[in-house]
Formats: structure tokens, sequence, C-alpha cells
């Protein structure tokens, strides 16, 4: 009982964290926040499990809670990390979920975590009924477009530092929760460079 | 006489384009399509223009009626292009406009073009007073969210016969329109590789 107990607290926090978050964006009807705490649900994930496999379709919005998540492409043998996202962001892939077709590549957690799941009919759902829905969404897909804008430009420049001091700039905090090498793939330079930039760095000479 | 005649037809033939692109993806209403009308100007751009430049901050939304735009960073002395546009597309840079800062990248003709201008007030009147203007946005950033994943990707891929590949994929028509170097530059390979993998593909061998 005392177990349950735990569950469910831990859902209605994780609810009242995702309507607090839309909230903060845009004056949600309270029938909205009862809409969404009513059709979200709480889940763990354990650290380094996959939660959108490449060649699925995706079929959820996922609120992080806690942790930290990334996408990464196979390319021969070797992975390559698109993106990483830690707590307060919504993870997911606008294209498969848009187009429902497969998406290239997979999402997987980097640490323990925790998050809120919206189903595709759910806010499929939240669009077609209550029209400030459209807000939310139209005020955070452009802060995503935004970052995917920043990190197109920050791809095409071929030097290491600037890559790095790029990511010091925005995801600073990610620099000690993360295993260098995914930090180096997501820059798209070795992890003997990143190593190098950040002893630069950290001495003060950068 | 004539000629301001003329002027006021194209004018009025381009804010019916816009109105109907808006209404291809959402049915708004009069009140909306009649303040568009009312409040984008028309606006032909010459062929090599630059419309947004490194360091300015984005002020307008450009509907492309006619032509094909790019955007580009200068690094190292050496022009990198980050996207090519056709007509029917909205130009700006999200990221400046959203928050008032400078961009990066330039915008430039390609061609010899015509656009509608909206200002970033006026956009920002139809998203606070015509809640629908909001699932227009939110549709056009899905998708264009989308293609930004999907070039992220692909320049992550060091394979240049995999980027010329999902060019012609996705945007085939351009590839006649243009002169090589763009392509080639928005591709990140050599001029002489896209020859190649070009005359390759032309010869059915690819």
């Amino acid at each position: 009982m005392i177990k349950k107990d735990k569950k469910n607290l831990q859902a209605e926090l994780g609810a009242q964290a995702l309507v607090d978050f839309m909230r903060s964006l845009y004056p949600i009807s309270q029938e909205l926040q009862d809409y969404l705490r009513e059709n979200s649900q709480f889940l763990k994930v354990k650290k380094n499990k996959i939660i959108l496999k490449s060649g699925d379709i995706c079929s959820n919005y996922y609120f992080l809670l806690k942790g930290i998540m990334r996408a990464f492409i196979v390319y021969d043998g070797k992975e390559v990390t698109i993106w990483i996202n830690p707590e307060n962001e919504i993870i997911t892939s606008v294209k498969s979920m848009k187009s429902q077709v497969p998406v290239v590549e997979s999402i997987q957690a980097l640490e323990d975590c925790e998050v809120m799941v919206m189903t595709y009919d759910t806010v499929r759902y939240m669009y077609e009924n209550f029209l400030e829905m459209n807000v939310v969404g139209r005020i955070i897909l452009e802060e995503y477009y935004s970052d995917s804008e920043e990190r197109s430009i920050i791809s095409r420049i071929p030097s290491a530092e600037k890559k790095y001091e790029h990511f010091l700039n925005t995801r600073p905090e990610l620099l000690n929760r993360l295993p260098l090498k995914y930090v180096a793939s997501y820059l798209g330079i070795t992890e003997e460079t990143l190593s190098r930039l950040r002893r630069k760095k950290l001495k003060g000479e950068g």
C-alpha cells in the first residue's frame, strides 16, 4: 500500500510539473489542465534504455522530469549523437509523429529518467479541441526550431574549439553529468580533442 | 497608370497566394484573411541581393512567391550554405525573430524573387488576436522543424553520395535551377564531387 501511494504521488507531481511547464508558456484553461492530468502517464526509464528505435514510428511525446536523453544514428557501425537534452524538455521525433513515418534516429536514456508520456492521439485531441494548445505548441516549436537552426550552423563550422565553446554556452551543466564520449559524438570531434579543449579551458588558457 | 495598375495587381495576387497558403493549412477566419491582406507588402528582390545580413536583427517574415533564397554563414573567408528554399516557403530567422537577437546567418536571393513581407509586429498581432493563427504557426513550425531535424542528420553523415541522394529526394527541382556551387556548399562537399555524383546518376550507374 505504501509503495502504491508513493507511485501515485510521483505521478501526481509529474502531472503537475507538466501542467506548470505549459502554464509557464501560456495561460491554459482549467479544462485543458484537467484533460492533461487525466491523459498523461508517469514512467520511469532505466539508464541506457532505448525508448524509440530507428525504424519505429514515434507514437509518444515525453516530458522529461528527471535525467538526460539523447538521439543518435548509427553510421558505418559508429554512433553519431544528434542531440542531448536534460530535464524540462519535450522529447519526441516531430517528423515521425507528424507524418507517421519511421524514425531515422534512436532515442536513449543516458541517466535513470522519469518522464510524463502523452500519446500522439492525446496531443492531436488537445490541438483539435483546445485552440490554446496550439499557442503552447507554437511557442515550444519556435524554441526547438531556434535550437535546431543553431545546431545546424554549429555542425557546419569545422573548428572543434568553436563547437566546444558553443556547447559550453548552451549546455554547460551537461558536461559534468555525461561521459565525454557522448559530448564528443554530439560535437563531431574526438574524445581526445574534447579532453584537450576542456583542460585548456580549465587552466584558463582558453 | 498602366504600370501602377500592374503593380497593384501583382500585390493583390501575392496577398491572395499568401492567404491561400494559410488556408491550405487551416480554415482561417475572414477577419484574419482581411487583416493579412491589409498588412502584408509585395516586394521584388533582385538576384544576389542580401535581404538579411549576419549581425542584423530579423524583423520580417517573407513568403516566397517566386524564386529561390538561401541562408549562409561565412567561416574562414568561405561561404557555407545552411539551407536553400524555393517558392511557397516562409523565409525568416526564427531565432532572431523570437528573441530579437542578431542573426548568425545571412539570407540571399539566388534568382530574381517576389515575396510578401509580414513584419514582426504584424505576426505578433495575429498570434495575439487571432487564436487560429497559432494553429497555422504550429503546423508550419512542425514542418520546418521536421526538415531541420532531417538536415541535421544528413549533415552528420560523412558520405557524399548519401548527402546527394538526400538532396535528390527532397529538392530535385533545385538542381537544374542553381549553380552547382550552392548545392555543393549546402551539402558540405566539393563541386568536383557533386559533378561526379551527378554524372554517375545521369549515366544510371548510381
